[in-house]
């Protein structure tokens, strides 16, 4: 009998923020595979750490981390064969994935390989839009409003169109599109809603109005913008 | 000093999908705030249940559970008054939210009234979007994709907008709603891409092609639509 293919998601950062469903089967696997930057450590491992068995064998995909540029299908085309053979030999395999796996994931990459092979079982994280939420101190969104989710790298016209229809919008992705994005809020007047987050739940998490943002923005930072009438503040 | 007030995530209802800062603080929690309806048990609570003290001060906040109706501000003004009350008293009250605090959550009432006052955390719990498609087993968005989530009593002429717009949709709070979302993603010719999910995560789970979903659906229902050319199956 094969094993069970598992996409976790380890949450946004802290590694307090996974959930038990997570903690137990990390704890229990001896097969992880994880992304991981061609220098430096990988981030999703970084998170499960502490649970990981000290015996695990470990499958690091490394990917370039480029911003804009998707993944080599290689790397998942070779890291698909390998833990198509564990689960063969009938070993479950978890897959660690940061924030939640099916939320803008790389896991998708392997899923679309092995899922129709393999049983395949996916356990929901808590993403970086609710990290970034609660780093902000403020609702990401409220009763009927409509939720629009943006990658940084949209283009201007694209972007102004979606954020007009929305009350609350999330820009993912923000890293070097950040002096873009500031102009068009500007131009859109709609600083004054919106708050900058970088590195959510982290030790190094920085929280700020987006107009005190500073000139550079990682990889993992985020936009929040409330257009609403703020019916949490005015109940 | 006074106590913190915590607003925490319990997760979209398996108690295994809450994170791990979740039940060490309502292990510790001596009070314990949430949200029930007017007759039969509170479903936070319910999550949430195996991991609070026997000896815990519970303050049920009782809300018609109305479609549509927003809770009547007196229940939460009532219940702002008895946790501050505790956290005047130096104690920490905790506030047990379902998925997320701040996605749709009902706990910005409380935060609205409290959050200036007290000093206040929130702990970012799994979404029931995130259930959904771990459910569904199929990514919700993938690289760049824009995701538009949209409340179910949304008219059919701002909801048609939105979805054209983006590459993947969720309708929360289908509820009622079924029927009518049914026939404007048939008209839209989007049913063969639409799954429906109904009480994900629980023992009830529900989970079929929107094509195949029942004539009621109950209050916690949710629809995902995937337009983009599923990158992850042409990888």
């Amino acid at each position: 009998m094969s094993g069970i293919f598992y996409g976790i998601g380890v949450g946004p950062g802290d590694p307090e923020l996974m959930t038990l469903k997570a903690h137990r089967l990390i704890s229990a696997a001896r097969i992880v595979a994880y992304p991981a930057p061609d220098s430096g450590e990988s981030f999703a491992r970084s998170i499960a750490a502490e649970a990981m068995r000290a015996d695990a064998i470990e499958i690091p995909m490394i990917v370039p981390m480029r911003v804009e540029r998707f993944p080599a299908q290689d790397v998942y085309a070779k890291a698909a064969q390998t833990i198509a053979q564990h689960l063969e030999a009938g070993e479950d395999v978890v897959v660690l994935c940061e924030g939640d796996p099916f939320f803008y994931g790389s896991f998708m990459y392997l899923f679309a390989r092995l899922s129709e092979r393999f049983r395949c079982e996916v356990v929901p994280g808590v993403s970086s839009l609710a990290a970034c939420s609660a780093a902000l101190a403020r609702p990401l969104t409220a009763r009927n409003d409509v939720l629009t989710v943006l990658p940084g790298p949209l283009e201007d016209d694209a972007m102004r169109a979606r954020i007009d229809t929305a009350q609350a919008i999330a820009i993912m992705k923000v890293g070097r599109h950040l002096p873009r994005l500031r102009a068009l809020l500007e131009e859109m007047e709609l600083t004054a809603c919106a708050g900058y987050v970088e590195r959510a739940s982290l030790a190094a998490q920085k929280v700020m109005p987006l107009a005190d943002a500073p000139a550079m923005a990682p990889y993992f930072s985020m936009i929040l913008i409330y257009k609403g009438n703020d019916p949490w503040l005015n109940p």
